[in-house]
């Protein structure tokens, strides 16, 4: 389950893992409160913190249906069994000018890695979706002009997936590959691998 | 200089940050790649990993010069002192169908994120800055069509930034101030703290 690296890295990393079965077992309060401390901590650029969230914890069968249906289908498949699902949210532009925030949303996947992170930290595990319906999400929940609903997280701890088709529980026994240093770290030349990782 | 966090979480996100001091210790290359190998084990939407760097260390003083003459003005004073310098660029488009990737930035933040932390892990620091030149970096990094520069990495060991201006040396001596939770975590509505969080 965890990462087989090439060098090494911190823990955190190593066991942070995006499965598709959860398991029943609810997520406390005070571990939820501390993923969304964890976004809080997150860097942002001119520290404007752009990100909200809206959650739900499946013990409100309503609001979770509601979270649960501003998702793609294929998402709702499997993180309907998940006991907290999340919407992140990120604000285009500065709040004290008005004026448009290039990184408003990489700035929204800092505070989320942080979020997940966090997760591991406490043994939960954190699935993130870019497969939600922003225009639902915006209707349903208010969200106003400049706040864009841009991704989901299903949150729990992993499990084994009963309630899910073979083909989606035989997600997690995939190992999820990644590219080589060399293929992405350059020098000089974009394309170029850079010396230190050839 | 950790951050006094309403609610505990992990010690790695505590000590994560972003000063505009660095010393003039030089980074390890063992350290360096395992900056990049965290970057790597990032999640990311259907696994597309569209980051890519560009590196160069002080070592280096023509690279170096020339990834720093891709930030904005205001980021080359403090940043040319320290040891090394990242590009960091995104793929917007799915290697695999050429179709447009809504997650390619939020990825690289991802990315980013877990470097910053393995850079707290290892006694480094890294500061994040959306302030670059984009067309410019493309131009002398022949970065192609559909990848775009986004942000840059300044990475080395906190220090006294006895070369720089008192006004850019003052800024970390300050707290960065973060939004309450209740300001960003919502349910049912968006705009209305969560049970969870008041």
């Amino acid at each position: 389950m965890n990462a087989i690296t090439d060098y090494p890295i911190h823990e955190l990393m190593t066991k942070r893992w995006s499965p598709y079965c959860f398991d029943e077992r609810p997520v406390n309060d005070e571990d939820l409160r501390s993923l969304f401390e964890a976004a809080r901590w997150a860097p942002s650029s001119y520290n404007e913190q752009p990100w909200s969230y809206v959650v739900a914890k499946k013990e409100n069968p309503d609001e979770f249906k509601r979270v649960l249906s501003c998702l793609v289908e294929a998402n709702q498949v499997w993180a309907k069994e998940a006991p907290v699902l999340a919407l992140c949210i990120t604000s285009l532009k500065f709040a004290r000018n008005d004026k448009p925030n290039r990184a408003a949303v990489h700035d929204l996947g800092l505070a989320n890695s942080n979020l997940v992170l966090e997760a591991a930290a406490l043994g939960l595990v954190a699935h993130q979706m870019i497969g939600i319906l922003p225009d639902k999400a915006r209707e349903i929940y208010q969200v106003p002009e400049g706040h864009d609903p841009m991704t989901a997280i299903a949150i729990g701890y992993a499990g084994y997936g009963g309630n899910l088709p073979p083909e989606i529980r035989e997600r997690d026994a995939a190992r999820r590959p990644r590219k080589a240093l060399k293929e992405f770290v350059f020098s000089g030349k974009w394309g170029t691998t850079s010396g230190l990782v050839s």
